[in-house]
């Protein structure tokens, strides 16, 4: 066939297609195969990504990265505000489409700091608690946990840590408490400890609570914080790990690179993350 | 055993994997699971995405995005540039980090434009021309990529396109000619014709040689530019075609949204892309 026949057959097919095409809408199948991005493991933001930005800074990154949960941190929100101004503020997010689901992290040394945490997180209407609370106040923590009804997770940080150098030692401490008790997993710090994030995942179960997604260089105590990707954390196995045992979390992104100009990067490892979990289905 | 017990156990253990860690490189198993990025279909950035910036904003860009491959388009790498203008450029980019593997997209109304692209193209010391030649150029094109032994693909665009709204057109045009010629696959373009990109791969194979990796809002004339993986086009399907093929081009992201301020977006969706290729791994 001559290339101006062809021209011609297929010019005619390309506008058969043209006129058929806005009848087509998501998830029917004319031409390609049906498909539907994973809606599990809803992603999510922790507020410490945005330590050097006002309120509106980050509600109009959250906007443009198309991400609308985040937990909270006293930076945004003063541990010692007023209910009317804690509202205020929960307010302000929630016009610029964002849901606060979490305060957190939050150092607690002593009873006072429990009990200021707990106040803080009902006048702030979240069920979820992120902190770091001196071993010893475990116990008081839990007495709180059953009376305010607020879930109540431990951060891990990594391995120069005094309290919580690994996930392992937050686990051990919550294993036998109320099952509202458990961990904010932060995967970075997990894998410096040299623990592998799906198999903390996969041990700690029903325990995780949140997570703290990000990449690290190495392995390694030293190991630094890179965009979601290029690092060494097995993304695959993780959120395999996660579908497995059923999370029904978020997945709070916290990116601590470039943090004074952090956009590109929160977005490159917003965008891997969501990649790994269409690409794992 | 006591929380206090458990804790000087743990972190004792915490310093041991501390310790350890320097030791571990990428790949090998310590505790955790091997994991290697995937290796295959190297991204790289058709410069249509730098349209609005000059070359060392576009250098620094690509510098931020870990990108190091890249296609050159005219306003970058002007087609009427002397030979050591053209060196002064190309190096400039390699300064940078970035290889240039091919030009375009060139429009070739007649030999003359045909001609001078292969000049160009040899001028710069790429294997590849990206190109949309009036159909009745094809048989001269031809011609020309056997006389300078340089690949030339042909971008197809949408369904409201004159000479190349579908890749199927483009395919029928070079299917029984010389085997470097072939297609660059904009798989947006494709998407909005109603055509399935993973299935386009499948079929046209070995003649892809490049593509323009995008995604859009609709499979219809009318679908917009958007972050990759928040649109329509099936990027696992498209991975699994592509590595069924066994692709050896390259993924050429070309960005359309927020052109003066595309960053964020490139970012993202270079880290869906690299996602979805660990994730279906």
């Amino acid at each position: 066939m001559s290339s101006r026949r062809n021209f011609l057959r297929n010019t005619a097919l390309g506008l058969t297609a043209a006129t058929l095409a806005p009848l087509v809408n998501k998830g029917e199948s004319l031409h390609f195969d049906e498909f539907e991005h994973s809606k599990d493991l809803p992603v999510g933001i922790a507020d410490w990504t945005f330590v050097n930005f006002d309120i509106p800074q980050s509600i109009q990154m959250m906007q443009r990265l198309d991400i609308h949960h985040m937990t909270i941190k006293n930076f945004h929100l003063p541990f010692n505000s007023t209910k009317e101004k804690i509202d205020e503020i929960i307010k302000q997010y929630k016009d610029g489409g964002i849901s606060i689901y979490g305060v957190g992290v939050i150092y607690m040394k002593n009873k006072d700091e429990v009990d200021q945490a707990f106040e803080y997180a009902k006048n702030a209407g979240v069920s979820l608690i992120i902190g770091v609370p001196e071993h010893d106040q475990i116990d008081y923590v839990q007495e709180k946990v059953k009376s305010y009804n607020i879930k109540f997770a431990i951060h891990n940080h990594g391995p120069e840590d005094k309290l919580y150098p690994s996930p392992e030692i937050a686990y051990n401490l919550i294993k036998d408490k109320d099952a509202r008790m458990g961990l904010c997993l932060d995967i970075g710090h997990a894998q410096r400890a040299g623990v592998d994030p799906a198999k903390a995942v996969l041990k700690y179960n029903k325990r995780i609570l949140d997570m703290h997604i990000k990449d690290v260089t190495a392995a390694a105590q030293d190991g630094k914080a890179i965009e979601a990707g290029r690092g060494i954390i097995n993304f695959p196995g993780l959120v395999r790990a996660l579908r497995k045992i059923k999370y029904l979390g978020h997945c709070g992104i916290e990116y601590e690179k470039d943090m004074k100009d952090p956009l590109p990067g929160i977005a490159e490892s917003v965008g891997y993350f969501k990649g790994v979990k269409d690409g794992a289905l």
